[in-house]
């Protein structure tokens, strides 16, 4: 794997470059080798003004066009599962981050280096702590402390979306749902009031749970309610006092954020129920005319963005946003994570040949 | 609370000695300091040949008669649960380990103390690890390495029976029922397969189940089967793949470890089941003569025992054994667990009598 100290070679075609990412580990919240390695590959370049706060990175020209295009995507990874270093085979690079999203990361860095003449005046935006809890999210703590930084007309945020415009995006409520009970000696159940056999409502209802879907500016969004946690339990000889359900709702983008808790207390009314991180989705805005612009220049036909993305922090910020890269969202986590070397390429050309046409 | 050094001074009277001995935590697997200090009081006595294996302490007299009665307790405690030091509060002794079974362990070591002259040769046998699994128990490994230490013709289990005498005990079987299921992105959920939903049959099952109760020498027992731990997930964003419901069976001694065994797998039929644990139940055996004996002397009217209680060890070993202590079965392992002073005192003295009697 590459050391920390290797500088990044901004001339590497974009495949190339992604692997050198890859290979470059920011686990979050360990994203500081790598947000050193873009800085001082950035300040090589003397048609941007570079900023730092924290391991996030800001680069900008300054031309005076009529409107500026921010391009932003996050350095961190989830945690490495054995899928490092990055190999390719074929048309395929592997590896942790490949997908989400140093392939959308490697662009714009090639954009960066190379479109000194722009047609828009561009910002690119490089943060950390994206894949943990919404508080430490690095895009979040400049929108609180760097505002400035953020100001464009436009916004593409490059996470994996397989080279196809992604509208918005949904909404993400994670709440425990906590049965509790009386403990006692197992060889005395009825003296006790086991918490775990009381899950089994809870676990029927997320079973029978029928996910909406709902078409929203032509793009049809999906929800989910599920499990990700569940534990109780405190020996092998001790009834459960307590047991503890950790669900998570993604919601389509035409809920708000207190709507979604709303439904959830629904689902498992009756229950315990605390919210415990919320984030609100982003309404696709593809009717906007930036958005038409965009959609016009790169092409293809747009969908709906399943995965919760800071296009709602842009969209927050009053700035239409679109998700657009060349990872596969599906394999976004998953130990065989890759990325076409096609798409790499593919996503670059199109971005290159809208900041640059007429 | 007592340094692990505090002497254990036997003169004073069953209840102040419980109290002593509660206050010198012994956590299963940290049963050294009170094992030392047990051992250090039972070298004292010079009518007592004392012997050590692990943290298990054997002391006997050897005056040749006729028969030997075996004493015997366990000093490990379940985790303490904010109960600790010991308090009283008019007749009852609050603290993690006063019903089980430190009160039973101060009457074993009185009497250790005071009977230089009993009827019958006597064995105090204290050992450790009994609220873990059956592998680390230190009677059954002074079963298996040191058998002659526990020749006897009759014993006496000093675990909590509320100061009457119980019969036999049930056995019990722990066993994993573990669903699997494929990882996913939460934000596309319907990608995955979530393992914890499908435990909801399983839930299901242990909380529609119908335990059985049988009557045996006159004796009624009463099964249960329970969930004591649930766990699955590994990650706020992540559909798990596994999940992992524990249970326990305790089950009355009419059915074998096999036939214990053949009835969880039924229950959780289509079922991955795992068998982790399983230590048979000990019919009553109230009709043999050292029982008779021993029941007309101490008085009460005997029931059955649901704890399986190491009396199945001497059951195997092919001794006639009974459960007789002063501790409350039904406060065992709770944050509220207590002992009636009155009931140790009383317990002292009817063993006193049995022991010292014509």
């Amino acid at each position: 794997m590459s050391s920390p100290n290797t500088p990044l070679d901004l001339s590497l075609d974009g495949g190339a470059l992604t692997a050198l990412l890859v290979d470059l580990p920011s686990v979050s919240g360990d994203e500081q080798a790598l947000a050193d390695a873009v800085e001082a590959a950035l300040r090589e370049l003397p048609h941007l003004t570079v900023d730092r706060f924290g391991n996030n990175v800001v680069a900008r020209t300054d031309l005076g066009r009529a409107e500026r295009v921010l391009l932003a995507g996050h350095l961190d990874t989830v945690p490495i599962a054995d899928n490092l270093p990055s190999r390719v085979e074929g048309d395929l690079l592997y590896g942790c981050g490949t997908s989400d999203m140093k392939s959308g990361v490697a662009v714009q860095l090639r954009l960066a280096a190379t479109l000194a003449e722009p047609n828009h005046d561009l910002t690119f935006v490089f943060y950390d702590c994206e894949e943990i809890e919404a508080s430490r999210n690095g895009l979040g703590r400049l929108a609180a402390e760097r505002p400035d930084w953020l100001a464009a007309d436009f916004a593409v945020l490059m996470e994996p979306s397989g080279a196809v415009v992604e509208g918005g995006c949904q909404g993400t409520l994670r709440a425990d749902v906590v049965l509790t009970g009386t403990r006692a000696h197992s060889a005395r159940s009825w003296l006790g009031d086991n918490a775990v056999h009381k899950a089994v409502e809870v676990l029927r209802r997320l079973s029978d749970y029928a996910p909406r879907r709902v078409v929203i500016d032509g793009l049809e969004y999906r929800e989910g309610l599920n499990a990700t946690r569940i534990d109780g339990g405190v020996a092998g000889n001790v009834i459960p006092d307590e047991c503890r359900v950790h669900v998570n709702f993604r919601y389509a983008p035409d809920r708000s954020e207190e709507e979604a808790a709303a439904h959830v207390h629904e689902v498992f009314a009756g229950f315990e129920v605390t919210v415990t991180d919320t984030a609100p989705g982003a309404l696709p805005g593809l009717d906007r005319p930036a958005a038409q612009a965009f959609l016009a220049a790169v092409g293809g036909e747009p969908r709906a963005k399943f995965g919760w993305t800071d296009v709602a922090r842009f969209s927050a910020l009053g700035i239409p946003a679109v998700n657009y890269g060349p990872g596969d969202p599906n394999l976004a986590h998953k130990r065989d994570e890759h990325c076409s070397l096609t798409a790499i390429a593919e996503v670059e050309a199109r971005l290159r040949a809208w900041l640059t046409g007429a």
